[in-house]
């Protein structure tokens, strides 16, 4: 299994800075002195600037926040670290971009913090932090404070990410999985699938036709979009790790109610319908990284989901089921030839460091 | 290099929920599925458990915070898990406190994300968060959201933890290193180099005659006698990586001051003070996890002082010298034969995963 990261790298982007010199990181890039400071300085402050970053503090001082806060974190363990679409960089932004979305937040601070294994090449450090940068500028979210941790060699992969977030919650916004109420319409905000046959088409080595790529993205805009067309959404979600499938079961569940989807309204790419039925893979349960699923009265879903399809997010959102009273924590699917079935959640793994 | 984690184990703590039958982390415990969700319900969630950890949601729900925000985060790589006073799940719940306690902000919430190798002893998973929580029961803060990522083997070493916190600053607080001023007094809240001479100590398999153990401990408590006494404190910071050499230094170049430190003053322990001796380290650059530095007016110093050795964790408390005008960006010290010299900031790596 070879990191194609080599490869995206031959492009001629190298780290300008001048702890370049070194190369690759060493375990003293980790140590708290000289030269600890100096990666910092040079490439994470140097790229992430802001008016609350504080390299200086032990953490960052933010203004006061007016209403209820939102609090997410994820590890980004991604394999190969870049793919079409993303990178583990902008995984890590937009991942806890969407978490801290998905409470109905809008999300305002990030922290960023480091695992590298020693003898990282710097360059590809580099590389995933201007794509965090870029991911951070285009989510309109403030990485705000840090860390770095260097391990011996074979200890690690490469590097791990961890991204935690900070959000504002508007007044008035209450999302919670367990307010899903029969007769609730259940949207996707489009094609699922595409990030897990992204990084799994790479890590085969395999070439489709159809090109594949990460739906890598940030979801607070189209967020946005959707609280302004009404407050009364109960439940947002982004399907990532146990794609669709298990994000619906865990729904089912927790409120109690139980859901049929029609198979026909799923969008489903065609590259990733291809590279599924090749791998044998079901789509429901491949991770999303820019996709969310949505659960709100009938009433409200029109509106909606003419704003989703007015974000460039959301242009192929679709109604693909709803909420009963009946099958209480299950998830069924009608399929396209009339038939129902049990969708269950994820047993086991599917796809190993995904995210 | 042994994992002494075993010789604890043996003590008898076996993890008494049901996925302990599986006796070792497996990358399906990571998948998202239904494995992943039994894996924090079972151990992560039955420990944790508090109003705001809503293992449902993409992230925690939080009330409004009245004041300023202080955020911080670090990732726990030490090696090995656990040593004598401490273990990786203290230590990455303590020092998250610590870093958001040293922004003069009270410490209320945390999250923690576990970066699991596969084959991890699930008996060891269960005693690291048996002791975060713990810690975060004598921290008085909440551990509200998490994420678990499992790798294959050889991939990690065994469990690498972040943690990430939030804390509000009590108005008329402001602490920041560039405040620090020329007659300033600095400082010390016990004796240095513990942490760092006990994980040594474990590590290297050495014995000494008085037992090392590290003073991993959550300082938010003597941080607020501190602030109860006076508010006038200028500049707080936890010596951990690289010492109290490397966090004086980084203060005086940030304020453009510098700093005489009394060698004589510094408490150091007997155990410390001979291991470093025998493997040739200077305390002042080994790492603390229960200390802070404080520089504060001289006129503020014998009442903070004497509140902090009213608090268990600054017993041993000392004013271990000033701030000057001259020699601006250098710390020196000196001796107890009457000498100076310069205490420079480490340059490489002195003792690799220390934390």
């Amino acid at each position: 299994m070879t990191d194609p990261s080599g490869v995206d790298l031959s492009g001629g982007l190298s780290c300008p800075v001048p702890i370049s010199e070194y190369k690759q990181v060493l375990l003293a890039h980790g140590g708290g002195g000289r030269l600890s400071q100096r990666l910092i300085d040079e490439i994470f402050v140097s790229r992430f600037r802001n008016e609350h970053l504080s390299p200086l503090h032990d953490g960052a001082l933010l203004p006061p926040a007016d209403g209820r806060l939102a609090f997410s974190t994820d590890s980004f363990v991604v394999n190969p670290l870049f793919f079409p679409g993303g990178d583990i960089g902008s995984l890590a932004v937009n991942g806890t971009v969407n978490d801290v979305s998905m409470c109905g937040a809008k999300p305002l601070y990030l922290s960023t913090a480091f695992i590298i294994e020693e003898g990282l090449p710097i360059d590809v450090l580099w590389k995933i932090v201007l794509s965090m940068e870029q991911a951070a500028k285009c989510a309109g979210v403030e990485i705000v404070t840090g860390d770095t941790k260097v391990v011996d060699k074979g200890k690690a992969d490469r590097v791990f990410i961890n991204t935690s977030g900070i959000g504002v919650i508007p007044a008035g916004v209450d999302i919670n999985p367990r307010r899903a109420r029969a007769g609730d319409k259940i949207i996707v905000s489009g094609t699922i699938g595409d990030h897990g046959m992204a990084v799994m088409s790479v890590r085969e080595g395999l070439e489709f036709e159809s090109s594949l790529e990460s739906d890598c993205a940030p979801l607070n805009g189209l967020v946005e979009v959707m609280l302004a067309a009404t407050q009364e959404i109960h439940v947002l979600r982004d399907p990532t790790r146990g794609g669709v499938a298990s994000a619906l079961n865990e729904i089912a569940r927790s409120a109690e109610i139980g859901m049929i989807l029609r198979e026909e309204e799923i969008p489903v790419a065609e590259g990733v319908h291809s590279a599924c039925e090749l791998l044998g893979f079901d789509p429901l349960y491949v991770a999303n990284e820019g996709k969310l699923l949505a659960i709100l009265p009938s009433a409200d879903a029109d509106a909606v989901l003419n704003a989703m399809r007015n974000h460039p997010l959301g242009q192929r959102a679709a109604i693909i089921g709803e909420v009963t009273e009946k099958d209480a924590g299950k998830v069924l699917m009608r399929s396209r030839i009339g038939g129902t079935r049990i969708v269950d959640m994820l047993s086991g793994e599917q796809l190993p460091r995904i995210c």
